[in-house]
């Protein structure tokens, strides 16, 4: 059975976002600073940015896809025409649409009916390939406090951002151990497996 | 002029010690298993137990000599009578005492007079090796937000406590590198400089 990975970047006090998130900001205040690693240094982080975009399939929470807003019929994500996911994305959603097909490879599909099903229709579209939750902090958090996520690989960024999402808050009895440690001067790769 | 590092160990989400700290439980509930790397794996730790002990001076607060409690002049510190750090030790107070010569070049002396005083001191103790703030994390924090920090060295134990007193809660404006990663299965070291 495939297995299932999160990327998260965070601060080093402990925040996926900044606060303030909002349509126009959705990473919160000083959020974009989390990301500069993947900007600025694509070539000395390029193993890490594979593996982020290796999986099979791939969920995701409702603000990860249309932000805190009103939910709009006519939103395509914020990645344009071809998304890079190139593969199937399960949305976590109240409110269920119809797919989303998108170039390239990726479609949007929307389950209404909680965390495990996505996984379940994540797992068979991946085949043999993992399955990633893509984020945002509070699905992931979902995920590791059920006890679903079999490695988690955090980016921390050398960023002190003071208050927003913590990925962490909640998160009980969580067991990990590193099982890789790498890094750059704009971030530092931990690679951790979740002992179940 | 000597550098002036820091070692603290913390927990994944960020915190130095768990809640509930007392004179029976210095580090709080779950505290103890942010050390795990130094006692079951001495050898694999090597390089970062000693950068931990290398300094020529080290300044503490109050509560990481004598905890929370009253002031007890007989009170000789947590380390015995040879403590680990065979040089003179600037315990930040309020309440001055006259210096403690411990045995293996330990000296406890007593500063009243705030964290800058403290640091000359320390430096001028120093000569040319470095001056490490040893803790606890409220004294770390005094000392980041003042600028006075050089080198910050985390040890990130894989370890979630979930409350407790977070290290960088209410540190602003921290620019950080880091410089140098490393770990086991119990720890990943990520050695920062601070950009001042």
């Amino acid at each position: 059975m495939s297995r299932v990975t999160c990327d998260l970047t965070i601060s080093l006090d402990g925040f996926a976002a900044g606060p303030n998130q909002s349509l126009a900001e959705p990473l919160g205040d000083g959020g974009e600073l989390l990301h500069r690693w993947q900007f600025e240094e694509p070539e000395s982080n390029a193993a890490a940015l594979e593996g982020i975009l290796a999986a099979g399939a791939y969920i995701m929470g409702r603000n990860m896809f249309a932000g805190t807003g009103t939910w709009d019929e006519a939103w395509r994500g914020w990645w344009g025409e071809e998304p890079p996911y190139h593969a199937p994305v399960l949305v976590l959603t109240q409110n269920p649409r119809e797919p989303l097909e998108m170039q390239g490879g990726t479609t949007f599909n929307f389950v209404a009916d909680g965390i495990e099903s996505a996984l379940a229709q994540a797992r068979k579209a991946a085949g043999s390939k993992d399955v990633a939750i893509a984020g945002g902090a509070q699905t992931v958090r979902q995920y590791l406090s059920a006890g679903l996520i079999d490695e988690l690989r955090l980016h921390i960024a050398p960023v002190v951002l003071g208050a927003g999402e913590r990925l962490l808050d909640g998160v009980a009895k969580l067991k990990l151990e590193p099982t890789e440690v790498s890094g750059t001067r704009l971030v530092t790769h931990v690679r951790y497996r979740v002992i179940h």
